[in-house]
């Protein structure tokens, strides 16, 4: 699944994913009142809202991006309503014929991961029949609990031709928390100790000149990214954090190879919200499709000019 | 929230969380029959036959324990279906007074776990409704992004009167990897350092002699959950990993505070799929829901005797 991600990004000449986290607070309100009008205030409306503003936006930009990242907690919180919302982003984001990364961010002990890997990556038998249920190309993984919380996904990704992510090194504020304890053993730091790990899982499930086994490292923290995209050569970095978090175009590069490969840059806000940014003000609450499309091009100009060149 | 669950451990006697942990291969062959007919080879009848057993079970042993744990990844594998039937099996266990923890071990930025909050112990906002979604009493939490993505958890617990247990921890084999590491700084390993951070958010939400806020620590480790009992006073432990993990009662008893209380023990497949262990074979595959209240009445024995005197 790498390998076709990588041919995308080459073919969009765009190392980016848009985040599908879609918020109630940034519909526009002409869709929240038709959704409300036809489905009362229930979930079924706010459901109904999200998918509508999510398809608006995924026609604006899918002939631009290689890939799209709904996260599933957005649409989590509007309960079974929402996760349905989530099922037909995926499906329609596939009937545009885009990439999608789950951010799921599950991770279990084996048996219970294993339940995870099958929901997200993987397909279910009942009777005598192999159905898939969610169904993202690659999803996002946590990786607490160690190999054995892994492992299963892995094993989803040989079998059924995905890609996970495995979180490494988080874009938040409190990521060091934990993530930056440095370790008695080998004087480095926990997410360093992932990072060897991400290597060594890599190595199970290689795609062409990559592996499916994949990492998130924040462009927040572009030196830890330098030093994570030397332990890990052969895992494509999800890197969320730019824009609306804080990361530039010029704290991306040290999460590319020196080819310009093996980095994958997502925003969220920054382009589904753009209408809400004074610098996309003038495409207007109805326009919001359209200004989603004009933060996809300057992000990869961006990128191209500070990243890339 | 944790008020609420010492005092209904204490009526029943019985520090006992049962794991609706259903896997299709437990189901016996007549309710997955029965429900293949009715819906065909889909994931309704999954769903289906995943309610119907697990219903039986809470029938047979609400009276005997104060709590129940669906994991949700046993759910989430049958899709939209399966989440339907893990939303039901949370109304259930409610309807006959049982205490429900959410195993969901969710877990993210700030932004997103408020999300992943509001959709396991909150209620969203649509329009001018407020509306309850999964509706658990409490979850389970990944601490791996560190304190900004336990926050929102911490204020959903305040604001709704519900609780969270922590990964500190875990039961499985590989547990170890990354959460005994040795850190330089302070000689304490990376599962210490995540306990002494839960001891800190617990005095953010305490409700009588305990904190809202609990961990998760495996029986399967129990010198680290001396430890940990110590580090955390004021957090009940969730302890999974007795029974078909290996945990046994004398493992037990360090989870435990000095007065007997403080320690809430799961066991998921040793009492819902009790039927298929050689110890319970008497009661037959008709008989499943009499072989998990025997087992949970063996459990609660064994707690009392070797983890408790």
């Amino acid at each position: 699944m790498i390998s076709k991600l990588a041919e995308r990004i080459r073919k969009k000449q765009a190392p980016i994913v848009v985040g599908l986290d879609p918020m109630l607070s940034y519909v526009p309100k002409k869709i929240t009142d038709k959704a409300i009008s036809e489905h009362g205030e229930s979930l079924e409306a706010a459901a109904s809202a999200i998918l509508e503003y999510n398809k608006a936006i995924v026609d604006a930009v899918c002939d631009l991006v290689p890939a799209v990242k709904p996260q599933i907690a957005m649409y989590e919180q509007f309960g079974l309503p929402g996760l349905r919302a989530f099922v037909e982003t995926v499906d329609y984001c596939k009937s545009k014929d885009l990439i999608v990364i789950g951010d799921v961010k599950r991770g279990d002990i084996g048996s219970t991961s294993k339940a995870y890997a099958t929901a997200h990556i993987g397909k279910i038998t009942v009777g005598s029949k192999e159905i898939p249920l969610f169904n993202e190309d690659f999803c996002t993984v946590n990786p607490y609990l160690g190999s054995d919380g892994i492992t299963p996904f892995i094993d989803a990704c040989n079998e059924f031709d995905r890609g996970i992510f495995v979180l490494v090194k988080t874009s938040n504020p409190s990521s060091g928390e934990f993530q930056d304890r440095v370790l008695h053993d080998e004087d480095s730091t926990l997410y360093e100790a992932v990072g060897f790990k991400v290597n060594e899982w890599a190595k199970l499930s290689m795609d062409g000149e990559y592996s499916n086994i994949g990492a998130v490292v924040g462009a927040t923290y572009p030196k830890m990214g330098e030093i994570l995209r030397r332990i890990m050569p052969k895992s494509f970095i999800l890197v969320p954090g730019y824009g609306a978090q804080g990361g530039t175009g010029k704290d991306l590069k040290p999460f590319f190879n020196s080819d310009g490969v093996g980095a994958i840059i997502n925003s969220s806000r920054g382009i589904i919200a753009a209408y809400t940014n004074a610098k996309y003000a003038k495409f207007g609450e109805d326009g919001f499709a359209d200004a989603s499309r004009a933060a996809v091009l300057d992000m990869k100009e961006d990128i191209r000019i500070n990243a890339l060149s």
